[in-house]
């Protein structure tokens, strides 16, 4: 199997979930050691999840597969370019590596909001579309104190 | 219920969700017209899901509850700054406020990728750690094709 084989694999589960009316014309497959453990696709929809992005989706397929809670190692094949959500997914995987086809310029051209997100995360909070405040820090940093000295804690 | 009680609520969750061995200390509530409508805390390791922020469980669950694929209308509160990956899922949610208490430098004080995120999906992609290439970008935008001309597609 070569990464053709695999991102072709990623565009027919973007074309069979689009068909069946899951969601959004996107798919993604995760491959570990020349073999796909999960398949993703857009199911926003269907699912009432704004989060079920095909990336998204074959992260946490992926995970379950295989008993653990990061994909160092894979390669994610994803039909489009990830958006700001399944791109900083995809990071938190610790995958090693993704391939796309789409670009977010297209996504934009069917009407999707992946670039204005592009351009809407990096700005200063004051600056975003997004209304965003902040309350009772304090309270809040009590909770980290007490995650840094709990000696059981996992990281991630 | 004020501001101040809802995020009392999400911190009261972050806490929970922590000593409990759920995941890292972070939680989240969504509220519509005063009432919660859905919590969510962090579940990362303990699901075995990189995705499992509090915003994003908090997000899917409301989504459930309402039965409808976005949160218009509603304000998230959330123990700590969205990282990008929740920033994004709040942006897709179509939440109309968000409202925070620890912020991203807080949260890589503790060992946590947020503010490291935050500089990288900015970045040009040959510029960032994770590797990304482009493939077989001709026959996946035949798809998209295919998206624009499908007269029953449910845009989000």
């Amino acid at each position: 199997m070569t990464d053709e084989d695999f991102m072709r694999h990623a565009i027919a589960l973007s074309r069979r979930g689009m068909a069946g009316g899951a969601g959004g014309p996107f798919g993604a497959v995760v491959v570990l050691e020349g073999r796909v453990v999960a398949e993703g696709w857009n199911q926003v929809t269907s699912t009432l999840d704004p989060t079920a992005h095909a990336e998204i989706v074959a992260i946490r397929r992926a995970c379950t597969a295989l008993g653990r809670f990061d994909l160092r190692g894979a390669t994610v094949f994803t039909s489009c370019e990830p958006c700001p959500m399944c791109l900083a997914a995809l990071y938190w995987s610790r995958c090693d590596r993704v391939v796309y086809a789409n670009n977010r310029v297209q996504a934009a051209g069917i009407g999707f909001d992946d670039e204005f997100l592009y351009q809407e995360i990096p700005k200063p909070i004051a600056a975003r579309s997004l209304p965003m405040q902040r309350l009772l820090a304090e309270e809040a940093l009590e909770v980290f104190a007490e995650w840094t000295g709990k000696p059981d804690r996992v990281a991630y």
